[in-house]
Order: structure tokens, then sequence, then C-alpha cells
């Protein structure tokens, strides 16, 4: 391609008007936005109206135009309008984690085919170049685990939380502080962080997966009484995509989890993103970052951009090794399970338990439990459960009863 | 160049047989080490004696051999065998930090001539991608700071010391846990640390700089006394690497310094490394990971073997723009000054002095000093004095009278 970065920009909200300051103070790139496209002509916005089209074919049949931004929050209108420019052969920079968590596979085939690049840095972690990374600096280092706290507003309420502050005041600050997404409900029933998983996946460890394929747990059910229980033992409550290999098999998924001082994201607070990377040999690798805000996602646009002069492209190298490996949910995870109805625990089929508590308002129980029997709960279809991985975390079922046999834990025991 | 990577190994030391290994497990890349030249055909070694050769014309006239990964310790040793491999047009990995701290504008004009390609990702902050990101990632924010704990030998010592274990104690350890280089000289006195720095200054802020320019203030000098200190304080003394634009300048030094738990290295211990990047847009990036130790740095060597295969080599990009940038040691920094003699502090020429502290056995004084002042003290050639930067930092000329006359401070105040 032409040197000559020439952008569509396509939605001009709280990324897309970074993004416009950005690359109007950055003299360190060479590309200029020619024509921006946004939905509703009547919406006050920074800068004057004739900047702005309302038409998208404006930028879609543009031949000097050879790379659309695209930054709206409607991924089905995402959908259509990447979808539209990849064919037109515009390489494609995009911060929208549900259109690629869903429809990267059908979007890739369209790029590799009319000569385009799609890159999407932005979709994840913020600021954290952690895409560019796995794609380029992990690619030989057979890696074996990755975790993250990837959703900067439930980053900033649980660190509300931890702090005593009650659930809905915290959200609404986080609101107030523009960290929250439009819709809060894709941020705290981990949706948003089940997309980036998603992603994550394919860069980690080559695999493709449906979203829909993986469980999300938010942090909505959070209680003061499980805030309370993380207080007493030394723990915080993190909101954790995590992706690992098992075997020959990789699992996922997005959960709260209680982490304890020797975790590497429990100083990782507010807005703050991390994500942990473990390889056969590099070891834990940490990256951490601003993960929500104007700037952060937009320096990350800005990155995609500037690597299109250089005609850049992920190479999706792992995902040619990856035929062995397959998704799975066969594992055991020891979590703990908190409600103000006890029978509901009872109900629940844990391989063992470890502790149990109950009071006249509110119990719990801790302990051991296959994966797919915490699917079968549907814990984001309900308010009256909050199930917390503790921080011994998740095993294989052969690893899990070697444990046990070693440990003569008995299976069942109340306390 | 070919795809195939044809590899000739100089050194089998903690890197160079990690090296090997971590090369012979990972099944990710397509290269195999033909030859391996070792220095003493007597020292005993993991694999047998038939896989050596003695005899660096082997690796260098052997035209099947297109990598030249260098992993010796000497770097004058060092400097001429990679110097020779750029002229046969090989292209050279190395972890070498002293060697391309001291000759890289050198090196780099040989490698462009020879059409060879220089990557020495393991040189600095070994596991952490840090030249990677710098070089790939974030070459389009302005940079305005960048600092970093770069050497997992003083760390671990530090940590140790942190924990109230003596220096000498320490510094046995990290050598009996293979952290300490072969000369601790090396990295206690900062030198290691400084050789990182110069690397880093490079793709940070384009700018070379010869090391012996930049002040490097050790750790052999901390007393159980400034320790207390940081204990009373909530600091814990961390030895940082810092690099940071000033105007239109860059300064650069290496320096323990007290640092509080709001600062993003509080919880980096032991082994590990931590880099923090800042930019105008990305804000605060944190990188960490193990800095010291076989594997760490063997990951880092093969994730350049492994960018070889693609052609990969620096762009230096941030160099063409560094015109107006220059090294300047014009700014006044924070310290806490330390000693057993009382009038060796009074000599020092402190701009103001925040807190100052008599007793018998040992006093220190606190406050602003031009830096200048520091490299005049020369405080890695004498044994009776601990300077160590204070967490207010560094302040420039100006901003520092300015701050003066709204707080009203009092030059020299004693308390």
């Amino acid at each position: 391609m032409s040197n000559k970065l020439t952008i569509g920009l396509v939605g001009f909200g709280c990324v897309g008007g970074g993004l416009y300051e950005v690359l109007n103070q950055s003299k360190l790139i060479d590309a200029h936005i020619k024509t921006i496209v946004v939905k509703d002509p009547a919406k006050v916005r920074s800068i004057p109206a004739e900047n702005f089209s309302y038409d998208i074919a404006s930028i879609l049949y543009d031949d000097e135009i050879n790379v659309v931004v695209e930054l709206i929050n409607d991924s089905d209108a995402a959908y259509n309008i990447v979808k539209r420019a990849l064919i037109g052969g515009k390489h494609v920079v995009t911060a929208n984690k549900k259109l690629i968590a869903e429809h990267l596979t059908e979007l890739l085939e369209i790029a590799n085919k009319y000569g385009a690049s799609l890159l999407y840095e932005g979709a994840v972690a913020g600021s954290i170049p952690i895409i560019r990374n796995l794609e380029e600096y992990y690619n030989n280092d057979a890696l074996s685990s990755l975790e993250g706290i990837v959703n900067g507003t439930t980053n900033y309420i649980l660190t509300k939380s931890n702090e005593g502050v009650d659930y809905k005041t915290a959200l609404k600050d986080a609101q107030d502080l523009g960290f929250a997404e439009l819709d809060p409900t894709l941020d705290v029933d981990g949706f948003d962080s089940k997309f980036k998983l998603t992603i994550l996946l394919k860069h980690t460890f080559g695999i493709s997966v449906d979203p829909k394929e993986l469980v999300n747990i938010g942090i909505r059910n959070i209680h003061p009484k499980d805030v309370q229980f993380a207080l007493e033992k030394g723990y915080r409550i993190k909101l954790i995509s995590k992706a690992e290999k098992i075997g020959s098999k990789v699992l996922g998924y997005v959960a709260p989890h209680f982490i304890d001082g020797q975790h590497f994201a429990y100083e990782v607070n507010n807005e703050f993103n991390a994500v942990i990377v473990e390889g056969a040999f590099s070891d834990k690798q940490l990256f951490i970052g601003k993960g929500a805000g104007s700037y952060p996602t937009a320096s990350a646009v800005l990155s995609d951009i500037s690597a299109l002069k250089f005609d850049y492209k992920y190479e999706y190298r792992k995902s040619a090794e990856a035929n062995e490996t397959a998704f799975t949910n066969d594992f055991f995870v020891k979590v703990y399970a908190g409600s103000e109805y006890v029978e509901l625990l009872n109900e629940i089929p844990f391989y063992t338990v470890d502790e149990s508590y109950q009071s006249q308002n509110y119990s719990f129980q801790t302990g051991w439990i296959h994966f797919e029997e915490i699917i079968k709960i549907h814990t984001s279809k309900r308010k009256d459960l909050s199930i917390i991985v503790l921080p011994e975390g998740l095993i294989s079922s052969e690893d899990l009863n070697k444990k046990i046999e070693s440990e003569l834990l008995t299976p069942i025991e109340t306390d």
C-alpha cells in the first residue's frame, strides 16, 4: 500500500473524539482524517458540525480513503461497515470487541481475500499492547496461561467495593468518570470481559471460540457479605478473564476471583487493566495500563494506524499449530458460593465442601466443583447467588482426585 | 534471507545453556544450532564435549550459518566477534548490554552496510519485551518518561535488605541462586543498569549517549540506617534506571530511590524487573517479568531469533526525530544523603535542606540539589556516603524556583 494513510473515521464518541485529538497532537505519524461519519446530526460535539458527514458511503466509496477506523458502539452496524470496507480493500482499525469476538473468522477471510489488514489492539485492555505482544513476541514460547483484568469499569467498581462503597454508588461514580460504557450490563455482567477473552484465546492459543460457549459470571450479585469475607481473609475481589492450557485442551471463562496479596493483580486498582501471560520459558509476564477512558484506547488505535504505514497485519501463527488443542469445560474450580438463601447453596453439587457458614441473613459454602455444574447454575440470570473463584483456582479432574487422596479430604464436610 | 535459520552459538554459560535447552524444547521455531563455540575446553558442561568447538572461525567462516548468537561475558571479545559476524553478513542476536551500550552506533553502521540485522532484546530486562515494544508499539506516542528496575541481582539484594537481611548475606544468596553475574561490581555499583539505560535511551528518545556520560549510583553504600529510614517512612529502596524528557532535553541516570506504596514498582521484588513507560496518550504502562536467570533471558534471545525468520530489524524511528533533543544534567533532584560522618554531609551543596538528622553513629540530610553537584560527589568511588533519591524525584530549575516561591521554602533550614 501507499505509505500515505487517509482515514475515514466512523464514530466520534469517547474513543473517536480522543483519537481525533491524539492524531492532531501527535506529529509522529503521517496520517490524516479525511472524513468523519457520525449517526446523529443533532448531537452536540466538541468540533463544528461541518466536520461531519452522516452517510457512510462518503467513506466506503471514497477511493482516496485507504483506512477505515471504526469506533461506534453498535456492533451490528459496525459489522456491516467493516465488512464493506474490507471488501473495498480498505484496511480497518477497530476497537469493537463484540464485533471481533463474534465475527473474526468471517472478517479475516474477507480481509485476506481483498488484501486488507484488520487490526484491533484497542479492543482489548485499552492501552496495553497485549495483542501485538502475543502476536509478535510470544509466538515461539509455548504459553501455558493468560489471565487479565480487562474491564476498567468493573475494576473501578470492585476497587470501591473493597473500600466499602456500595455497588450502586460505585457504578454511578464509574459512569460519572466516563469509565462505564453506554450500557453497564455489558460491563458488570462480564460480557465485555468475555468478548475480550474470546479475542485473547485466539491470539494466545490460536483457538476460535464462539463467545456464547464461554461462561461469564459478572459482579452484579456480589453481596456486601462477600466483600466482608474478602476483607477478613485479606483477599480482594477482581473480575478475571482466564485462559489456560489444561493437558492438550484450553479452558476459558470470566468470573470474579478472590485474590491474595501474592497475586500479581492485587495492586491493580481503579480503571487499570492488567494482563498476566505465562510462558514455558519466559515465566510470568505482567502488563499493566489504563484500560478505560478516551486517550488510552485512542492511543492503541493510533498504534494500529501507525503500524499500517509498515503494512502490518496479524499473522495468527498460533492458529496453524492449534489443531490438537480444543476448548474444554472439563475441569474443577474451587469456588465460594454465597446467598441469602441457604437452601440454594445446598442445591449446588459441590464435589467437596471445605467451609460452610450459615447465619440468618447470609450463608456461604466453599469447595471444589466441576465447571459444568457452574454453567448449569446460570449465575448471570439470577440475582440471589454470588459465585467467586477462590485463590486455589482450577485443576484437572485427575489432579483433583490425586490431591484429594493425598490430603485425605472428606467430600462434604461441614463445620 | 532464507527462512532457514542456522545458528552459530558463542558461549554456553547461564544464558547460552538455557537457550540450547529452550530451542530444543520449543517446537514452534524452525531453527537449529549448528556450531557452539566456547573458550575453555577444560570446563565441565551439561552436554558432551563433542558438541563444542573452540575456534570462532568455525562459525564466522561457515557460509551455512546465517545467525550468530553471542552470549559470552567478555564484552571486548564479543565486540570483535559481533563485528566480524556482521561484516560477514550474518545476523547477530546478543544479550550483551555492555557491548551494545558502548558500540551500538558503530555496529549498526556495519550491520546496515552488510545487510545484517542486530537484535538484543535479551540485553535489557530479561524476559520483558521492552525494546520490541518501544520500537514497534510506542513509535507514535510521544513518550515522556521511562523508569525501570532492570537489574535482578540488586533488586533481589534490596528486597532482602528491606526484609532486614544484611548486604553481604543478601549478595551471597543472590550468587547462590544464580542471579548475580560473574562480577557483582557491575550489578551492585549500577553499571549493568547503566548499560541497559543507555540502550533504553536510544529506543525511548532516539538519543545516543556514551555510557560514560551517565551517572550510576549503586547500592553498595546503602547503610542499615538508610533501610531503617525507609521502613519508618513506609518506603522501599529500589535501584532505578531513569530517563525523562525535561523540556526539549532528555535526562538519564541510575540511582537508588526511596519509593512509596503509590509507586508502580513498590511490589516488584526479588529477581523481578519492571519497566514503566509513560506516554502522552497511553499514560503509564507497566511491564513486569523475571529479569535474571537462564530461561527468562534465553526466551528473549529466542524471540529475537524467531523474529529473524520474518526478516525483522529495529528501525530506530525515534532517532530520526531526535535532533532537537539532547542529553542534559541540568535539573534538580530531591535526595537523601546519609553518612557516618556528619562533616561529609555538611560539605554537600544542597540547594534546600528539608530534614537534617544527626546522631553519634549516623547522620542524614534531605533536600533539593542540582544534579551536577551529585556528579561531583563521585559516589561510586567512595564508601562513606549513600545517596538515595526521594519520592519527589526530579524537577527542572525553573520549576524548582516556582515551587520554592509558592511553598515559601527556606533554603537551608535545620530541625
